[in-house]
């Protein structure tokens, strides 16, 4: 199928007005007690336009949310911003009263820097619960970041640098589309490899029909040259986000900082879309475009998942709703058996049907089918038809698990509801690197 | 406090008139493609009263049931019973048609062996899901067993083995009290190690209220002496079950065959209770000794869970409801971030109150203190109190967590809900052990 948008360089600094940098400030250092060495990692990053924007945003519905979710909400709300400041090595979460004043702090300083209102900068953290930013570097990171913003593709990659923490890479991308011809352009960069599993909406109050359990710190920030108001970029980036970093899980669970910005500056100089339910090319263009850039931002963060070795997209059909097909999905994502199962390569169906039967989602043995593909869904290999084990030998199912990338399709023969979620599996790796460093006195939180 | 009851030896023998044993019939080799060895592990028990029993009995509330779970609730519901039949390596889950037919055969193989109706016998399996029982072995076990019952420790030690599957050692209790002058006994063994998270009911119908996500499989069979209706003993036993069996979690994921049933031969000569509310000293005496033979069994049980090094009970208070504490301590419990932080021994409370925060309890960041003690419950060293740090040293605080059993505190300060949950840490162990064995071309289910 033929998409309406193509590949480009430049991440976030693709779209026209934009800028981006990221330094390092030594809160890292600070934060986990790890001694600052000749080339670490970056740990502050402001993006920034030249022209105010339109902003959209989702955020944790974690109810313990960190000082800077706060800030943003009330930003996000007002519909408009034009820079984002971010730090990570420490999440500025359960940090009271001065944990909100820093992250205001964080907003009127890189707006001091900028020649920017405080209220158009939005701001974000990661790392570290529990631990007071060190307020000192952070104020000379922002002064240092914000002499060196610039548009070229290392500007774009240290700030992906700049964001990450247990990631052992990068995440960026960037797409081109035409809207009435008009070239726009559209970037993003994320990170996240722990504490995964988001559950993100606008306000960071969770919907009454949201799944329960949802729960990583993950970042994402968007940028775009399109011409949009926020009113309609904020339900466009909700039906992206909901298809995207709201269906993977790494871990299960749900960080206190999960965000999600996308600011549009409008300076590719397309038709506004007007009215309360805009239509068009473009604005499909746009959508489709953001749904990728959004589902490829998310699939990078389940690959680079802590200890993870295999990406497994579990797809659910038949089920009596959409929320139930979710509950199934996710109860079998997040199972230990089954996880631990795929990282040995082990077919197991046994462990896959337990969970579903445990799921909230309604369940009849006999109608359960179960199988495996690769990654694009063809050729489903089938394990287990209406709950009987089917003539697939063992080694064609082996076969079928092996790879780093695989499908597990699930029909439930109930219904017409529908969910995809993007898991991994549960590795030593995991384990080893989470259990903990003892001999650390900074690590209580995070 | 003294307590009313006494340990006494003997296990699920103690009670007058209960005679049972086990023996290897291959059903290990055949379900896991495992070869017979000498020394192999006992794989088929029989648990019989000289007499007819009032039973009571409560299972898995998975959608997905074994056949042998189907079969019991029937004949709970009956109210009497005089024996049980139970296997080892093979869960008789996800069989069928013919995995129904096969637990009936067991009833009926049992019934024959001991000169009992088949509906006089209750069956329950735990091992390997989705392969058929196999029935020549199965039946050779029954009548080879039957022949060598009886009354000794080593008769009871025999089925505490005979249940076993990835459990490293029996788990058995026998306790003694006094009903109107008259000595009445009461005894147990239990089996489970992972996919342990019980949700049971007594007739596996999910109750609206139960906590969502609960998920092992395990086993426990009670016996007594005392003289009891089924309809005293039946709310007797759930609520031993809803303060033990259903409080633990190893790896959150609930089984297909998890069961409990207490057989009551009357053979104590105590006074039945009668009447819709029956009260009195004997009775509270009984009711006391099987909470504490439930809580001794479901605390072996997660002592024994597969890898594990720390027993941790999640203890929640002020909660607004004891539903919310309960879904705050299970969302601790089972969050696979606190679990490898408690196998690191690290106090990390950030981790902690990030799962409180996703939990579907009602949590206020300024409100939640969390501290540690010793087992018991005295001298709590608090690491957070009112969302902020307390002075307690980190050096204080690791020494809290290295135990191999403590007790972690949590208090909501929103109400007068409580919950306890019994956990275990997460380790690398586990997850070697659950990786599974891909070269075992049976190993497609359980």
């Amino acid at each position: 199928m033929k998409t309406p948008f193509r590949s480009i360089e430049g991440s976030i600094v693709a779209p026209r007005g934009f800028r981006a940098g990221g330094v390092f400030c030594d809160i890292k250092r600070i934060g986990t007690g790890k001694g600052s060495e000749k080339g670490q990692k970056r740990d502050l990053a402001i993006i920034a336009s030249v022209v105010p924007c339109s902003v959209a945003g989702l955020f944790t519905t974690n109810q313990i949310c960190a000082a800077p979710v706060k800030v943003c909400v009330d930003i996000v709300r007002g519909g408009s911003a034009q820079a984002i400041v971010v730090n990570s090595g420490n999440a500025n979460a359960c940090t009271g009263r001065q944990g909100l004043l820093d992250a205001r702090a964080m907003t009127k300083a890189t707006g001091a820097a900028l020649g920017l209102p405080a209220e158009a900068v939005l701001v974000a953290s990661t790392g570290r619960i529990g631990v007071n930013l060190p307020m000192p570097q952070v104020r000379a990171g922002i002064r240092a970041v914000s002499d060196v913003l610039g548009s070229s593709a290392d500007h774009a990659a240290q700030t992906a640098e700049s964001i990450m923490t247990s990631d052992t890479r990068p995440k960026q991308i960037a797409v081109e589309f035409l809207w009435d011809g008009l070239p726009v352009r559209l970037g993003g960069v994320c990170k996240g490899a722990g504490m995964i599993q988001p559950g993100m909406s606008a306000t960071g109050a969770r919907p009454p029909a949201f799944p329960s359990g949802l729960h990583a710190t993950m970042l994402a920030f968007l940028t775009t040259d399109a011409a949009i108001d926020s009113s309609h970029l904020q339900p466009i980036l909700e039906e992206a986000v909901a298809l995207s970093f709201n269906r993977i899980t790494v871990d299960g669970d749900m960080s206190t900082n999960d965000t999600v910005l996308l600011l549009a500056n409008g300076l590719a100089g397309n038709p506004k879309p007007r009215g309360r339910k805009p239509s068009g090319k473009g604005l499909e263009s746009f959508r489709a475009a953001l749904n990728h850039v959004c589902l490829d931002l998310a699939k990078k963060i389940v690959r680079d998942g802590e200890g993870v070795h295999r990406v497994v997209t579990v797809k659910v059909e038949g089920a009596r709703t959409s929320l139930e097909a979710d509950a199934a999905a996710r109860a079998v994502a997040n199972s230990a058996l089954v996880k631990t199962s795929w990282h040995g390569g082990d077919p197991n169906w046994g462990r896959i049907i337990d969970a579903l039967g445990y799921s909230s989602a309604t369940i009849v043995e006999n109608k359960v089918d179960i199988g495996y593909s690769a990654p694009g869904g063809r050729n489903v290999l089938w394990s287990l038809k209406r709950g009987q084990p089917t003539r697939a030998t063992f080694a064609d199912l082996c076969a079928a698990v092996a790879p780093s990338e695989f499908e597990l399709h699930i029909r439930l023969g109930l219904g017409r509801g529908k969910a995809t979620i993007y898991a991994a599996d549960l590795t030593e790796a995991y384990v080893d690197f989470n259990k903990g460093n003892v001999a650390d006195p900074k690590s209580l939180g995070g």
